[in-house]
């Protein structure tokens, strides 16, 4: 097939929008805390980066703070936001006449200005003088400079260095938290960013569903995806490298890098799960799907498969701001082993084996992470708020409470995984749990997990992604069925969302 | 279409005989120098790397050097090379007990002993142990470690580092350059790899051919180039990002980056230039096919494809041993401004014209580079070669005589830049072979070029792309005809390289 779909034209508000929120913010904490409403945010750009000692130039994505500030897609930028007075300053690099020959007409700073609608755009070699003359406080202009921990990496961003810097004041606390917390949450504009990442990779799924036989590699499934995405999304970057785990694969939860490319044959009797999620204009998605190769389920990929859906249906169905994103993890583990206990995989009380962490034997991942320009979207963790250190919930990227705006992978999985499983069934503590003869049947049987990404409204949520999940579903989408069917919509939750009434 | 190819298993024997080929350059020299043949060749891997502060893994690709000498491709690895007794020792990094619950089974040292063909693997923190154990001569082992200048980027490649070093003798400067000269002439087994990706990047130029239409957008020819030698090809990297520029941007040579990136919609009446090569197993291919966006050629665009092809073409005919790749750049100079005088877009004596520099007017860049596991293979200037002053020839990669086993691109062009050809018209100089009527009608044109790799044989050469090249055949391939289209071999270089016989 081709496409329903084409790339929509970018409203560069999103970002006028998005310096705003943080002014806003900014100029509150600081009345808050009785200091002048002076000095400049001062943010540093990406630059291209070349592979070692050569001179090839990886293809340059913008850092995602500068990114969500000014949208800028081109390498060796600043921006500045004057706290004063509102305006938005940006720097572009002053590049040699030879540009022209190589790289391409050189754009004017009007063309930057207006392009990326800021107030004013200089050439970076003028930031000290064009924010001296800008400055209206007394002394030392104070430069609010970005560093700060992000939770999921534990590295910390780089502040701007820039020629000049000596003559100004340096603020490296206050900006992160504030900057961090307003890409929390989501504007209208960036949602709809979001979605056509989700709408073009939803379908690209689907696409992929349909193209899978056995004897394919699994890199073909990958290229199938990148090429519907780019071809008729415009989605040159990924939000993350294509995890195609077919088999026993499937139990490898970041699977699809150097070390493990896949580069598997497809099977008859697999399971694929394959995780892959295009970005649009630096906003991204991510979405797991899973389904049998051979477009039929075998009743025990029904059973694990079913298991994960009611699971990620129960949370779907639970989330509305003020709801804990702990609670809804621990919900995700409580209804897959539920579903497990039916299935006579593991026996006994679950109450016991929650008390136990039976949950995260089977999903040790966290249920879900923000998701916006980062595919692990910082702010999960803001200051005051700690880590749990519990089995699972330690893996969790947040632990919050949930807010309107807030956009969040849900994606509960269930794995048989070998550095898993056989300990657990070994350990006084868990091992009574275990129905060793039926767990044997699923030796190599990999895993299944299910992504979605979900907006959080006022008064539920809204899944955001449109792939096929329940089980006749994709077996007729797998079988050409068209996608997607017209349908009554049946979940409150899928009405939630008033932009998409 | 589908392919007629398929990714050909790779043969680990090339990393091995790229090795012996190290230790045999390494130990005459030493031998010359009347220095000991003790000691170890160490290298460090390259290491994956997250983009800024956050957790998102950018898709490893081995640095090059190593790769030539260990087909490596997972991160953290050492190697390193005993001199003495010739063993290999790779150091695989070790990983933690949740590795194999992230990223996949943990590969013991055995596989990678038997997958990368060498004597020994041991992990990274034994390193000064092994190497001390492993010396043969007295007082402190020495190691030979990689430094030197890579005369594309002017950047330097980074010695290894590990805890222990202080403990050995360490030589940075007699490596760089014995082992810089090793890639320059390929294997038998290394060209098998530049030629599959000759084979399959050939294939998908003639895909995108096909599938340009009026209307696409530039993305849309790089995603189906993307796709298909991915698809079919198995190769997951580029040698570089692709160029897909029609209409004026194919005068920009270096276009398609993130500033400039491949976003223009294609056009009737638009050339196109698409520069784009598929990497297999670190060695790449670099192929650029010029056409027009409509599938018939005017006669403005036959007159400057042709005075393209006829250097290209000439230049082929030329290479052999010995002869200079200053003499074959000026050599497409001159045929090309021939060319432009016949198409009376330049007047006067190409000789003078020669002596004016009017050549790097209309074709600003080298002719060619060496090509292999870097697009821009190193070893272009050796200590002693120095670059040329002169405009254009100071723009060549490399000044070298031609030697049997080298691959080096031929890529002659022609374009109509506003940067440069302007000045040109205006400089008193040369402004006189100029005809600015017929000039005036190549406003907009952009540019054309052409670009094959090619391998020096014993007594010629052999061109390892398979696109086609002449006009009726372009046009052909664009209405539908097959390709290759079985035909008499008519020139004696495609008859050259013995394996293709
Ligand atoms: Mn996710
Ligand atoms: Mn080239």
């Amino acid at each position: 097939m081709a496409s329903s779909l084409s790339p929509p034209k970018v409203n560069m508000e999103v970002h006028v929008h998005n310096r705003h929120k943080l002014l806003k913010s900014l100029r509150q904490h600081l009345s808050q805390s009785s200091l002048p409403l002076h000095g400049f945010v001062l943010l540093q750009g990406g630059d291209e980066q070349t592979r070692y000692d050569t001179d090839h130039l990886e293809l340059f994505r913008q850092e995602s703070y500068f990114a969500y500030l000014f949208g800028v897609e081109e390498p060796g930028f600043y921006g500045a936001i004057d706290i004063g007075s509102g305006n938005s300053i940006l720097f572009a690099p002053r590049l040699p006449d030879e540009y022209a020959v190589w790289m391409g007409k050189i754009k004017s700073l009007s063309h930057f200005k207006e392009h990326y609608m800021v107030t004013t755009a200089c050439f970076t070699d003028e930031i000290p003088t064009v924010l001296k003359q800008h400055y209206q406080g007394s002394g030392k202009p104070l430069l609010f400079l970005l560093h700060g921990l992000n939770t999921d990496s534990n590295n910390f961003s780089k502040p701007a260095e820039f020629q000049g810097i000596g003559e100004f004041d340096q603020d490296l606390t206050t900006l992160h938290p504030i900057l961090t917390e307003c890409r929390v949450i989501k504007s209208e504009l960036e949602i709809d960013l979001i979605q056509f990442a989700n709408d073009i990779s939803s379908e690209a799924h689907v696409e992929v569903m349909r193209k899978a036989k056995v004897g394919m590699k699994e890199y073909q499934l990958e290229s199938t995806f990148l090429h519907h995405t780019y071809m008729y999304g415009g989605c040159r970057h990924c939000s993350y490298t294509c995890i195609c785990a077919t088999g026993d694969n499937s139990a490898v939860l970041h699977y699809g890098h150097a070390g493990a490319p896949n580069d598997k044959t497809l099977e008859d009797g697999d399971m694929a799960l394959l995780d892959m999620g295009a970005e649009y204009h630096f906003y991204g998605s991510d979405i797991t799907c899973s389904f049998p190769i051979n477009g039929k389920f075998t009743s025990d990929q029904s059973l694990i498969y079913n298991a994960v859906l009611d699971a990620h249906n129960a949370v779907i169905s639970s989330m509305k701001p003020g709801v804990s994103w702990v609670d809804m993890h621990i919900l995700a583990h409580r209804v897959i082993l539920e579903s497990l206990k039916k299935g006579h995989i593991v026996v006994g009380n679950v109450d016991d084996m929650m008390d136990a962490h039976l949950g995260p034997v089977f999903m040790p991942h966290g249920l879900g992470h923000f998701l916006g320009i980062d595919t692990h979207d910082p702010g999960g963790y803001p200051k005051g708020l700690e880590r749990r250190k519990e089995p699972g919930l330690k893996a969790l990227r947040t632990a919050r409470e949930l807010q309107e705006g807030m956009v969040i992978t849900v994606e509960p999985g269930c794995y048989f995984i070998d550095a898993l499983l056989p300990p657990a069934m070994n350990n006084p503590k868990t091992s009574k749990f275990f129905n060793q003869e039926v767990i044997s049947r699923f030796n190599g049987f990999g895993g299944v997990r299910i992504e979605s990404d979900v907006l959080v409204t006022a008064t539920g949520c809204y899944n955001m992604t449109k792939c096929p999940r329940e089980i006749q579903e994709i077996e007729a989408v797998m079988a050409g069925a068209p996608w997607p069917v017209k349908k009554t919509l049946s979940s409150a939750c899928e009405l939630a969302h008033p932009k998409f009434l």
